[in-house]
């Protein structure tokens, strides 16, 4: 039997490290004489549906060894959910024939629970249109909302960023507090869940410490209890320091920063809870205060990555090659957190019928009482998922990531409307 | 004659690295058996009015040298102008009681333009109310907007978290674009001069490379023109990152960020050129935008300063205290760039009634001629700025940042209101 190709694809939002997960599926392929290239999609999923295939193995080993330490997604990622293939059989024809022309046998889709479940689609194909491919998923999300693993590859990464980036703010506040600025607002992402919110809990020491206040999604927003917690830190600490997700809400659902900002044609303003939460403070106390939305930075942060996330990512796409050759179908590996005080880990499997759709929250028992901070279990959580640094080559004072030359393989196929 | 004690104080905004010039003003007073005991001042020039003076001796060797890699201002800083002597002698005459019943003869003011105006005033002291005392100025802003200096300690380091967040956030959007984000715009400082944007053009290898916009306060920000320039960045790129100064104005002067948001009640919004940017590319093409605002974040990223700027804020704490012991007055150490192809600089000085109230803005010849990038000659201004990383110590995955005792020295006047 002909080693067959991989086709891999960057699925969703990108992270730190989802490039170190295609090195660890690239360089553990490279060494298996059983497989054949890495085909990368151009774009995702869309570069399988266009037949835009990168061919891998162009790229040089010094190349590929840096997508260990390159952010974002190397071959471009999409937003793109296939339907089911009831709904949609043109487009699961069109990749069973693109899979066929290049001689690709395993489907390897590295991405959240949204491409969790299009890799469990595409597992169907054997079944329903007679076309063995071996269908492994691999988890990436700064969201860290995929069920069944202890953690996902990427939100360590965002996690430290957001830690480091609300103790140095919360040192510079804390400077300027006497005679200027008293409140700061940062603004991270979490749409649906509140784990990159709470990972700024990491930074706090005490009570007095900053974050005062963390907004998570899972707890509805009180404006009157809110407003009243910030005028009592800045009366105690002398100023307070707030991290709200980006999907802080009120009890109806609405979203914080939905409430009320518009532009001068009246329409509202675009996102931004940091610019509103900014607003009800200065209205009621008249406060100085500064805000920051670290949007993108927070994922794309590379040169602050934590190394066990980067160790992570790179096993989750070495144990897809292993899972291959295995035999293994339609499943994702994991990570599992063994028991013990030290914190050690190591590589599971998960089947992707029971990962696609199923979104994991905060447990409410990670979020203290009051609702404005993380408990003592919640750090212990956290806390391994952030350790070490795993620093970039530098030159010129610039980190030196690397950009493949994404080369595409001959397309054989007529065009295809995507 | 005894050994004074020199009075030392933080002023202004903070920076990743003014700890580290409190380190060398503390260290190398400590080797020197002419000088006294360091006196910080309690959040700056408040702290000398309020007899509020944090006895730096109490701090162990281990905790200043900690300084040199701890961001913000460990004593407090404040925003505070003294008036002239004409203005307001009271606040002068407390300066002396303090300085006298503390047996301070050295005045150490470590800020910016304003601040330097302060220490120029209080040199005046000596003159005009027969109080001897020695003042030294030593250089810090973000802004760079300091005279005579070739740059400022502080800026370096805000530099370098610029150009390496711009590069980042890059090559997220760029692996985003294809179906979905477009257009990333970055928010940095800069209320007056566009030395911080122009940093992040340090990230562009070629004019396919983000940034592809930066936008700066000394260029007139023109709609129509910026709308086309993203417009055909995008066409001929697949995507448009803009990097945009705070200060961002129309020719009459008005902030792009003051241009017509308002919240529920009518008010207008605080800052945020970011979305205001946004919301023009969104009204006019639709396109899928995302935006940071850095704020804070920027000046107090510690983790990511440039080793340069770090060695330079030091050495310009040391320099200080060697001005002081050779008799020097109302001076500043500056900067000074050396000539040659590799980069070398050494500590001149300044006279302070030089320094103060002098704004440097970028010379146009920095800035591209369409306005939108920075030239040739101002990346080799730029570059070895951010030159080298200097990190601190980490444990669990978090900076161990020092947070002095910061205990005061007995008071023994009066009270006095600020």
């Amino acid at each position: 039997m002909a080693a067959k190709n991989i086709f891999y694809a960057q699925s969703g939002g990108v992270t730190a490290v989802i490039n170190a997960t295609a090195c660890g599926v690239i360089e553990s392929a490279r060494r298996e004489r059983r497989l054949g290239k890495v085909l990368a999609g151009r774009n995702g999923i869309i570069g399988a549906l266009r037949e835009e295939l990168i061919d891998t193995s162009l790229e040089t080993p010094t190349t590929i060894a840096g997508l260990k330490f390159t952010p974002s997604g190397a071959f471009g990622s999409c937003r793109y959910k296939l339907k089911t293939i009831e709904e949609n059989r043109a487009e699961y024809r069109r990749l069973v024939d693109v899979f066929r022309a290049h001689d690709i046998g395993y489907f390897f889709y590295n991405g959240g629970g949204d491409s969790q479940d299009t890799a469990h689609k595409v597992s169907q194909i054997s079944v329903e249109l007679g076309f063995p491919i071996t269908c492994i998923g691999i988890p990436k999300t700064v969201d860290n909302d995929l069920p069944l693993t202890d953690n996902c590859p990427g939100f360590g990464s965002v996690a430290k960023y957001v830690a480091i980036s609300t103790m140095e703010a919360g040192f510079d506040v804390a400077s300027m507090a006497e005679s200027s600025t008293k409140v700061f607002v940062l603004e991270v992402m979490g749409r649906h869940g509140g784990w990159i919110a709470a990972a700024a809990g990491l930074a706090q020491g005490n009570r007095n410490e900053p974050p005062h206040v963390i907004l998570f999604p899972e707890i509805a927003f009180d404006k009157r209890k809110f407003l009243k917690k910030v005028k009592e830190t800045v009366a105690r600490v002398g100023y307070c320091v707030i991290v709200a997700s980006e999907g802080a809400q009120y009890k109806d659902g609405t979203f914080v920063a939905d409430a009320g900002m518009k532009d001068a044609f009246g329409h509202t303003q675009l996102g931004g809870v940091a610019p509103t939460l900014v607003d009800l403070i200065k209205q009621a106390y008249g406060y100085k205060c500064h805000w920051s939305v670290a949007d993108y930075l927070q994922r794309a942060a590379r040169h602050i990555a934590s190394a066990t996330d980067v160790e992570q990512a790179y096993a989750v796409g070495k144990a897809a090659v292993e899972f291959a050759l295995a035999g293994k179908n339609a499943v994702m590996p994991i990570i599992v957190r063994q028991k013990g005080k030290r914190y050690r880990w190591k590589i599971g499997e998960a089947p992707l019928n029971r990962v696609a759709n199923v979104e994991r929250k905060m447990p409410r028992s990670y979020i203290s009482t009051d609702g404005y901070g993380i408990t003592k279990s919640c750090k212990n959580y956290l806390s391994p998922l952030i350790e070490g640094e795993d620093t970039p080559p530098y030159k010129h004072g610039l980190p030196q990531y690397v950009r493949p030359k994404n080369k595409l393989v001959r397309k054989v196929l007529p065009a295809f409307k995507v």
